[in-house]
């Protein structure tokens, strides 16, 4: 337990106790991993989900933190305070991200935050420095919405931007239901909902992030801070045709959805490019998905983002457009529906200048078309992100990357926040 | 059981004891039948496909037939013989078709051949005509393929078209083995194989099968003779890119395999309109299919026929040369498997002519893209099938329609064959 001599002090968790930067890595590192694909599979409130939030509270127990799971199941693990509740106003600083994954994703993609907050505390003792506000470590629960589709749940449900009963329609591949699910995995599902008490208490949010693509690789900079995220949706695209068979169905009698969606992914490639957004389909679900049978359905989901709203309202319009017209020609139905959005987030320019004074002013500063939780997060709070460079570029992918070298970088630069924010 | 009066009699049952037509469909109707969708789901070994079966006992029972299931799971309903041991070489006549489905399918394609092979037998009790040589109803297993991914696999193993080291790598979706699935539903796949001594029993092999085009519809005709079976096969393509995070990574750094495969979508009816030929993908299996993550590999399943060989290898030869030109762009490495491969199937002359002299000679004849158990038989003996008119045209959906007085002229038609064949 924290020792309050000083105000907040370093604690009575003796240096060395805690698992070193190492051994929380080794810990992780099998949870979840595919032995096929090498990838991870850590969706939310499935066994790895709840083997990783174990670890998230041993972390937090073997350092002297108070453990605390919100009503969002989000985890904390609170330095200087019992709970949210004992902290004055704006008085907190946060630091953490997640630990879900997508299909097969990479080991740093939410991790890398969660492990370097811990090293970033182990690091301010070792320094010996005494806090003078309380710290928070957190692990937001379902960041990539893998399993329900859609992300940063635990985050938006804290910040009021997913209602409750949004969140209880929420359905995975199965049918199983968010509060179901929670259920199962052993958390309390009893209370989602917003959280702004807790937020309150909150003066900045900083989350360290393996980087999303090859800036910092091409810039030669080992961290970097986040200036904006980029706005971005979900479109999920239903191309309704008539099942048939393939084998006797002349072509002129067909209604086959497939060359819509084929049609349709080509124009989103084309107009990204005019446009110098970004435009994918990665998902697609096809009924009945047999090889002699012309599908009834096509869904395909659309992932688009711009460097600002209108460049994307422009991308996506003109694919709608490109697919409109190429679904009149097969004979196809099309609907369009926006499944989710996220418009632009700057990142606060006082905590992000502060962080350029306590980094030195020599860090790239950097906007990402990725969502986070600190993106959400800063429509409530000073919200902030570190980026530690990924030589790669590659993301969501057992291939994403980061040097130990270039971690261990991204967790000083985190300790030296911490000490400038909650230390002085 | 059957008297032997004379040589195969009509049999003691009494006429009227068995199941109508009209019972036979309403016994069927409800089995597998999704209710969402309207269309059948009965995959082989399942659960619903084992009621089908039971079905086909039922009614081979009511009719007094000896009920028997081979090696390979077909099942077999005897007149005049209580196994095929007891038939001289060449003398069965056998009718059927199967009762399995595609994804969603009709109602029609298959049980339509198995309840008219049963109406058919009734209607010579009605007419009171002596049998001179054996008569078997069979259902063959698993024509669709819709489960291990292999059309005809009751038929091809029984004319040795299908190794049985073959058969037993079949798996399906959750992995469970052909043999697995067999052992689950009951049937025993311990003497998977050919079975020669059956087949050096039968003289002719004739199925009823829906149309699944509109020939006999803009002919105007209820009933048409098969002339040929067109070549066909499918062709897997592997479309292996990389996987990344959508939202981050540049245009230029992707090596995405969705815009491949859309590409490939397009050029093969490209090419199947060029050549008159048919090429379909109906069938894509994506990886990790998130929504967010460019796709690291994406699968799809081209099924290709035309009238002759030639036209056939020149469509596919050209649907391969267009993915590879856009894989090479793309980045993207390409494998081409081909699955699966029927040649041409000429029913036999003799007993194609035989059937037309039957039914009066103004029945027309037509081909088919699809395959059929008969084109597999064709190989071993003699085989023809007659078509039902589908005015819809539409095969493999729930769409798929015969009208009353059409089954019933099938019925009438198949009695004539029959009575033709093995009464005289």
């Amino acid at each position: 337990m924290t020792s309050h001599d000083g105000r907040y002090r370093n604690g009575a968790a003796p240096v060395g106790a805690a698992p070193s930067f190492h051994e929380m890595w080794a810990d992780l590192r099998p949870i979840g991993r595919n032995a096929d694909s090498g990838g991870y599979r850590r969706y939310a409130w499935t066994g790895a989900d709840v083997e990783c939030r174990d670890w998230f509270r041993t972390q937090a127990e073997a350092r002297g933190l108070t453990y605390e799971v919100d009503h969002n199941g989000n985890q904390w693990a609170w330095l200087g305070a019992a709970t949210y509740e004992d902290v004055a106003a704006g008085d907190a600083v946060v630091t953490g991200s997640h630990l879900d994954s997508v299909p097969d994703g990479g080991a740093f993609d939410g991790p890398l935050g969660v492990v370097s907050s811990f090293a970033a505390l182990d690091e301010l003792r070792r320094r010996g420095v005494a806090f003078t506000r309380p710290l928070a470590i957190t692990n937001f629960g379902d960041e990539e919405g893998a399993r329900f589709g859609l992300a940063c749940v635990g985050s938006r449900l804290t910040a009021g931007q997913l209602t409750v009963e949004a969140a209880h329609r929420l359905r995975d591949a199965d049918g199983i239901s968010l509060p179901q699910a929670m259920e199962k995995a052993g958390y309390d599902p009893s209370a989602l909902g917003p959280d702004p008490e807790r937020l309150a208490r909150i003066g900045a949010f900083v989350e360290v992030h393996v980087e999303q693509g090859r800036a910092l690789d091409l810039s030669g900079d080992a961290v970097g801070i986040a200036s904006a995220i980029w706005p971005h949706g979900r479109w999920r695209f239903d191309f309704a045709g008539e099942a048939n068979h393939a084998g006797t169905t002349r072509l002129a009698d067909r209604r086959d959805p497939m060359l819509t969606y084929a049609e349709t992914v080509l124009a989103a490639r084309r107009e990204a490019e005019l446009a110098g957004a970004l435009a994918t389909f990665g998902k697609v679900a096809v009924e009945p998905n047999g090889v002699n049978a012309i599908p009834s359905l096509v869904r395909g989901w659309l992932d688009s983002r711009a460097a600002d709203q209108s460049t994307l309202d422009t991308v996506v319009a003109a694919i709608e457009q490109a697919a409109k017209e190429r679904a009149e020609r097969d004979g196809v139905d099309l609907t369009v529906v926006r499944e989710s959005f996220t418009p632009v987030v700057e990142f606060e320019h006082a905590l992000r200048d502060e962080l350029a004074k306590i980094l030195g002013g020599q860090v790239p500063v950097l906007g990402t078309g990725a969502g986070h939780d600190a993106g959400i997060l800063s429509g409530s709070i000073p919200t902030a992100m570190l980026f530690v460079r990924n030589p790669t570029g590659v993301s969501h992918s057992p291939a994403e990357f980061a040097a130990e070298d270039d971690c261990v970088a991204g967790v000083l630069a985190l300790a030296d926040v911490l000490e400038g924010l909650a230390c002085r």
